[in-house]
């Protein structure tokens, strides 16, 4: 590329995450939106559907003289930035005034890498075609489609049989943090789903040493709204939801358990099942798990006490958190019983990721004093549609490309 | 009694769950209530603190004369009602215009019960020394100070020596489904915490089946924001929460647990401890509970094969909870599978109860077709400041008096 | 009817104002509710579609026979309520599991009265068909079919000939604290726009009283979301809307303020034509209007001096207000100075009304020291789905058939 | 200054539009913060009141050795980004490690420029203070404590003798969109209210072209919580407004209107009062006007026939807007007709306009058709905490010093 910008399309750019691709890539210094695809609202702009994309133009009426009359103090906009809007403000104008096509009506010659933000399904059939009639194209697909290693249970999950199961063998599975050094060579990354996401990153680094017992994790996750897409369906009727909450994806049937247990697997091979249950949040966006579980017993450091030994072992695990995220610049560990915040989070693309210990002041349970309390908390929150999506999905395009890791995704959340 | 109506007073009426109470003892046809205190907004009237106190005496200004010109069409309220407001709307002026004294400055002569409202600690010794002056008087007391059975236990959780640790040997726990044999003759009533009635209504009837393992009980839970009171907090301000969702009492060191393995260890003295991990929704009120478990290895019903025995044992689960709570009007027992929402509980005094097994459609589990999966999640859903509080306060006073145990307690929720 | 009870059908019964009607009529001590349609939800039931109705079943499954080991505290609903739902939790039940129906397909030989929540359109057809077939039936039409009472009009805002323009000039415009004389003899009631309801009943005994300068009357109003129905649209998400606001029915071309004028005309003759600038709020329900305007040059008290003045004008217009709605046992008229909120009528049938003027403490405008401030701003609040919509048609069937006006719809908001 | 970076100082750091001013400046290219205030507060850091700045920290644990043992997938971090942090995440990280300090504690030596976020009152005293004894030193002052050009209006309105009336002389009014001439050789800033702003921008253009009547303005006024501070009362807690929605600053005596007032006299002498409500909305951020008028009988345009005349005057107004800002980045204004959202302008420092006339379509008002109609409604919006407060002072900021007006003020919207 040398000092020119990568070319980038989005495919699917209408909808939440779309939009948010669109939104992270007009702020990146080395890329370059070529072209916009949105199937059902094709014909339309971004600053058509979402106001905020036309009002980077400024105004936009023409200008061409100066008003007639104007009081001494009322002279607004004099001798200031009289120049066509640059940097920054032209590409969202531009982005703003880009028309949505289909996605087969793209040139792609000149382009680099596709973020496809389409369905489960169509997207695996749409990103085949796409390579083998351009094989220099590299692809980030944030659907499902490729996150799976086994065509079985894509198509047990998914109800689809899997059109392209070659492809699950070279796709590379984009959890940022734990794939760098896969990414410079990748041309087709499964970017991960929003809870394997959240749930994964704390976990690996403990699985991987062997230091959580593999039976008995239960993952307790809640989701803001966004992640279940714009479609328009009463129950996310603001309404309707405005002060509720409750569970889905019951039965432990979430499509996001197979790839949580997938991922958990290759980092602890006795890992097979996981409880894993969502919830949906009252909010438009944020995501955070709370993770039960129990240390391993090899992995309960031997004290005098059990209290002592309790201590010992949570900020064992903890120093293997702290270290390996240590070297990141988007995962935060919080010191030893801090928890984070959903509001600490949107806007970025950040995971913070807290661990609390099971401690006891008496009760029934005081017998329980001569024994090792070996249960332990995490609690890990991200951006749902940054890390759990199209941030995630910018950050490995970095990795990719060599730029660095958080070019283009450094902002702090809007609070309050 | 006879024909004449209770007499009740309502200690601690301005905060929510006082409001809650007054509201409710409002539309109660067997009570009257007698006075209302409030220690730090004594003088005040609910009229001025909660405007829809006030609105019930219709319009406020008098109206001697009739309006001297009138157009035709405009004759407002002509023929209807002119008499002055009568049953509930009356009891509601009354209360909107009745001041707020100070606990000590009631003559409780006449007074049968006492619903107490107050901080923890301050509650217990004023309780004793009103039984003291006052030994005809019956108590629900809505705060901790006589909910734990342990005078050690409450002062390691509260930090307070307990004032009457004889007390807590009398007082009736208020489970009001579990309690109403005890209820007739019980003079103080320790009305549960929201927490234990939301976790502890669907694991009893198990729990005393010995249908669950004991020592893999998880208890994720969700509480609107009016259980934290009406202190003014920044961290509870609008600005601060409206997109926000987090985890606090962390550690497993909410008050609220050593209550809740009291009372499931009172139904199987198996259980010592469990994880209860509170979390802080951004919505007025409602909690709902996730509880994950595993059945007891002696309830899973044998069958030829896993998926079978999976099936039978969720069944006999859901028997048991259905058989246990067929009588009580406000527990519902959702079909299995089918899980409770908030919104459908606010505003009532309702607990829904939903069962769920884990099942599976293949990944890095597939082993797992050759054994029962013995997991289950419960999900329990109430109106905190109803059912966790001053709801089944008045279930409480219902099942003492003999009245209807739904009386005063139907209203369906506002929706949307 | 004797002592039998009213029969009512409910059409269109599975939107917000449908069930709205339904859980109201449920608790109206002198009604039966016979029959539910709703076409496009033709053969499901509001027990599946809205959990709060099935709820008041109590559990679902059968309990024949006693749980077989029961723990001795574990004894849930023992001694209470052995015996099948009743009354008010019975007649929900029984609506929980009526099956809605298509409109044609009821019988309505044994029915008294008709609440029609059709949209606008449709429902005039239906029901001139309805009292064509069974000219015994009275109605209550929710939709904006019969609320104008030109054709023309009607043709010009809502885009469609009117289908029976003779039934315009017999059916009752039924804005119930003006109409209570003409109800016991109408057959068809054309029940108010949610903002007229909210707009007019302040307006009307000022307007009579020729406070108000016809000239210079801007409302700007501001609505919960439930007033758009309960179709699904992108921008009624709860992910979009969750905190924006934005006004709509712009270039006061909303459908409502033809409605008003007319009723506004009809009390004062001069008002031809107001501003009307509706808003959408990111909640719920409740609806305010702010209502700006001038009083009248021969309203204005002469006095002394200006501020003399201004007081004394108010308190005529205070008290016009405080008379006509004196003997209103659901308008509520503040003391002079105070306003009204969202959070207090909520749930309620209450119009909550506040009037205040322009007072000023110097600035640009010293020189207005020596002038009448002749300005003023009405604050008039109300739940659109009560007092708007399916609670005043409540209260208007009360009004036809010499109801206490309160019966059924007395309950306190559910507050926070 | 040369190549180095101005030398903010921000005074009143923690409460919101502080927090904001330091999100802001720490994205800002060409200015390093050096110190900051907050008196109450003072000993603490934003990284612990605020957890968004502690996240940019990475993680906070060392990271001495690398991990003892590690999966092949598990290489968190491996190649990327092991330098310490740097750019924006260094300095978000050291301010949320910078603490904060009482105000006279700083050294103002190296200063140049200084934000002061303080309370009415205070700030005016500690200004004059700062200024006596560091005259190097520049002020943006986001009180109310400079704005009003009279020490009598502002002692009646804000009920403190000023404590320094000549500063009122000489302190500049930073409107920026209509300060920008002045803003090189500004001392001392006066930063414009969040209402003030609002309201403003539409309609200094306008009259200073005579185009508005002046006796007929009403502003409808409705703001998000975050502008009553982060002080804790119990009617701001979520539990109390999240479904709620009042006036307030009635009677027309909210504290900006004397500022309106004296804004739009300086464009139009015959302005003297308008009617200003304002109202809160339930959402913590966002603010939007809704601004009724007429236009002045000078500016109608004639026309055969009123409807054409109406759409040229409205089109006249519309260009007379769009001109006005056409050349400034951060005003639009929408296309004749559109209306702007809070969402889209939520987390920016963009201020959207919208105008609209009144048209119709008959009813009462037929007469109208053979006049014209006058009246307009203009609808603003903007962010109050960015363009109503720490936006535009930064905005000031970059005026003052010529820098691209935009600098640090390029940010899309977190939507949604």
């Amino acid at each position: 590329m040398g000092q020119s910008l990568l070319s980038a399309v989005v495919l699917g750019a209408s909808g939440y995450a779309g939009v948010e691709l669109v939104r992270l890539l007009a702020g990146h210094p080395s890329v370059t939106v070529s072209a916009l695809s949105a199937d059902s609202n094709a014909g339309k702009t971004l600053g058509e559907m979402y106001g905020f994309f036309a009002h980077y133009s400024g105004s936009s009426a023409p200008a061409p003289h100066p008003s007639p009359t104007r009081a001494p103090l009322a002279g607004a906009g004099h001798g200031v930035d009289n120049s066509p809007a640059q940097g920054f403000r032209a590409t969202m104008a531009q982005l703003a005034a880009m028309p949505l096509v289909r996605t087969n009506a793209i040139d792609y010659t000149g382009v680099d890498v596709v973020f496809a933000a389409l369905p489960h399904g169509a997207s695996a059939t749409t990103m085949i075609q796409l390579l083998e009639q351009w094989p220099h194209l590299r692809v980030i697909d944030l659907s499902a489609d490729f996150r799976l290693e086994s065509a079985d249970v894509y198509e047990a999950w998914y109800g689809i049989t899997h059109p392209a199961p070659d492809a699950l063998k070279t796709a590379v599975y984009g959890l940022s943090e734990f794939s760098a050094s896969a990414m410079p060579n990748a041309q087709l990354v499964a970017n991960p789903g929003c809870y394997p996401t959240t749930v994964c990153l704390p976990l690996l680094p403990l699985l991987a040493n062997r230091a959580i017992n593999p039976d008995h994790i239960v993952i307790d996750a809640k989701s803001g709204v966004s992640g279940a897409g714009r479609g328009a369906k009463p129950n996310l009727l603001l309404a309707d939801l405005h002060s509720d909450f409750y569970p889905y994806g019951t039965a432990n049937l979430h499509r996001h358990r197979p790839e949580i247990e997938q991922v958990l697997h290759s980092a602890d091979s006795r890992v097979t099942s996981v409880t894993f249950q969502p919830h949906l949040l009252p909010i438009p966006r944020g995501m955070l798990a709370s993770i039960y579980g129990r240390f391993a017993p090899e992995f309960v450091v031997p004290a005098d006490n059990p209290s002592a030994s309790q201590d010992k072992t949570l900020a064992r695990a903890h120093a293997l958190l702290s270290e390996a995220f240590a070297a990141t610049p988007f995962v935060t560990v919080l010191p030893l019983g801090q928890t984070p915040t959903l509001a600490a989070v949107r806007g970025t693309n950040h995971c913070v990721i807290g661990l609390c210990g099971s401690h006891d002041k008496g009760g029934k349970n005081t017998a329980g004093s001569s024994f090792v309390d070996d249960r332990f908390v995490i609690f890990s929150a991200i951006d749902n549609l940054i890390k759990g999506a199209s941030g995630q999905a910018v950050q490995n395009m970095n990795l990719m490309y060599g730029f660095a890791e958080t070019e283009g995704l450094d902002a702090p959340p809007v609070f309050p």
